[in-house]
């Protein structure tokens, strides 16, 4: 071969094709569109939830405990499915706090981590009596101070910013100067703090990056985060109970990117497993994952309400845009714009017959959803999905932008 | 001079400092924070306003209509100040189509543009009687259909995609390739079928950028404009009333940029006059413009949670972010992130004693504020603003992202 072929998207698992339509859970695309009554909507699949749970429990070692980061999609329906197939829920803030305990999950299995947590959340998630990851020791001791007003004892961990970062990463959380966490080599004075004051130490939560698709580079992350909480483990007041190891599973979202190989995530963990139970004892190991286990099981249905041709070009302008799925805009953490997996719906199995641009319904150049695809040709009327938009679509969206309403979500 | 001098963020005028307090409309920010009662908020003077539409309309030649985009910011309050100052409102979405019309202004003088308007959309603006910039032939069609059942004649423009593009511009919305309007040489076929259906023929919307800070790509693209218009006007079934000739004036948000001189736009104009007279006869040329009005009025306050010194560096923890001021982070659009001009507002006339990075309160890297900034030393509790955050601030962002409570918007 002389041409080096052009990069394509993994294949999509779990919405298969029927009649020509894709179905979700079932159904196909068209019918739960009329479900809904208005489109765009976002419509999740909880059977690829917890078959993702499952395959990963599968392959991680016993002892591992797994969290979902509800930041990644806080659909109530979506949350409470998940707080039934993990050990726990992470939150981000106080609101979604409010959403993790009315799931009914055991506050102790809730920790919340964030940078600019105001005395209010901290009151808030003192009462509730959850996890607080502090992000500094500024932040324990305005901890320690609100604790004391209501007279309790708050769980507190130590978000700890690493000595090492995680490679080939997505999004760098660790390493180097960061908002998140304590310097690792400042995390012995903090404990000793610590120890001085009413508050009961739960362990460590240490996170290096996330989005990342490269075995080794999570392989050595979890290692050196493992050693890192067993020299952290020694200056402690007590053993932790609980170490939180971050995740850092991505998804393939663009061509040339390919899924995880989770046996071998697996193996390399297991591979640490007697390290960390000779250097940690009987500690929790948690690995708290967001994207990895709900973005697959996400689809954001848009329909085509104008086809034209400018110059060439054919642009599909769908009713949908990046209003509500900015990240598939290439305007959220992007440098270059690279296309999600796209379909059109209607005619999912239809081979690819012209090249056409999908676009938003927004009156900016930004709002595009698909760059030159290879498409069966879309008309006015049918529906197009965007893949791997369970995590961190609508509610990482400027819903507001233009005055749309808001688009309805659906879990089936 | 052999060492070339950074650039520095242009003045900021408007916002007076008094006892070291940045202030709004004559309040010192401190005590509008406890107005508002909460932080984050956005301010927006509504005297700056006020002024840049008296200076521009000083500078513009004479048979110039303004018009205010309102997708810029379309808080009603803002919308409502701009409609007693413009000669018209931009809507680009049902939406925004009922923010404007609350605000009594006649609908003759709302246009409507947008390149996915739904059935149900144009329904709505048919029956409002507001002009509509339609985009294709194909929304030209569905409009006739609309209005024969709703038995009305609905006034339309044609958008046009021009054959020329808006040089170095911030965003290009014409040349090339495009999903808005209809392509300028295809404007006379739809003119034609126009003529067929029962239409009340306004005009033409011609767009071809914004965000601009160089007259002379701005003279340029107007210059071209006009006479694309005359040379379509030939095509019409009637004169024009009306040609919308866009805006495209920029505002200086990163070091090193200028503010545009407004009497060299004018006076470029008013070189044009003579020739869009004859061509056009007594039609009404407008200028739409939304981030150049309102843009510089607004500011965006947060409040400082928590100083971290990590690794060297100073971070300002702020309980703000990208969540609500997602431009400023860099993730709308940018390429590389550049910082807004930033103060600590209740130190505003502190001289830079240290490089400090602001932060938001959100758990990802990409909530920054300000990159290595030189400061006075801030402290929890100091509030920092943004300005030029007037426009495409809170409507343009991620609101809903970790979960945060939406902040408040005053107008002073």
């Amino acid at each position: 071969m002389t041409v080096a072929e052009k990069p394509v998207h993994a294949p999509i698992e779990g919405f298969p094709i029927a009649d020509h339509c894709l179905t979700i859970g079932g159904i196909a695309v068209t019918r739960l569109a009329e479900r809904v009554g208005s489109t765009p909507f976002f419509a999740y699949d909880r059977g690829i939830m917890t078959d993702r749970v499952a395959k990963l429990r599968a392959a991680l070692p016993e002892g591992i405990s797994l969290h979902y980061a509800m930041k990644a999609n806080p659909m109530p329906a979506v949350v409470t499915h998940m707080a039934g197939l993990v050990d726990g829920l992470d939150v981000a803030s106080a609101g979604e706090m409010m959403t993790a305990l009315d799931t009914g999950i055991d506050p102790r299995d809730i920790s919340f981590a964030g940078p600019g947590k105001t005395d209010a959340e901290l009151a808030r998630a003192i009462a509730a009596d959850i996890v607080i990851n502090m992000e500094s020791p500024g932040e324990m001791e305005r901890i320690a101070g609100i604790a004391g007003i209501q007279g309790v004892t708050p769980k507190v961990a130590i978000r700890v910013n690493p000595d090492f970062e995680l490679k080939t990463s997505g999004m760098k959380m660790g390493g180097g100067p960061k908002q998140f966490g304590t310097d690792a080599e400042k995390v012995p004075d903090m404990l000793k703090r610590l120890a001085e004051l009413d508050l009961d130490f739960y362990g460590f939560h240490i996170f290096a990056g996330s989005q990342n698709l490269r075995e080794e580079a999570l392989f050595e992350a979890q290692e050196k985060t493992i050693d890192l909480a067993i020299r952290l483990a020694g200056a402690a007041p007590r053993s932790p109970r609980m170490v939180n190891i971050g995740g850092g599973l991505g998804i393939p979202y663009f061509p040339g990117e390919k899924p995880l190989n989770l046996m071998q995530v697996g193996e390399g963990l297991n591979s640490l497993m007697p390290r960390a139970k000779k250097g940690l004892g009987a500690v929790e190991l948690v690995m708290e994952l967001g994207r990895f286990l709900v973005g697959p099981a996400g689809l954001y249905i848009t329909r085509i309400v104008d086809r034209k041709i400018s110059r060439g070009r054919v642009f599909l302008v769908t009713d949908g845009g990046l209003h509500h799925q900015l990240a598939a805009s290439g305007n959220f953490g992007q440098v270059l714009r690279k296309n999600y997996p796209v379909l059109i719906a209607s005619k999912a199995d239809g081979a690819g017959k012209e090249e056409a641009d999908i676009v938003g319904c927004l009156c900016t150049p930004l709002d595009r959803l698909g760059d030159k695809m290879a498409l069966p040709e879309g008309e006015v009327g049918d529906l197009v999905a965007l893949f791997q938009s369970g995590a961190y679509g609508l509610s990482a969206s400027p819903i507001n932008f233009l005055g749309h309403p808001k688009p309805l979500e659906v879990l089936v």
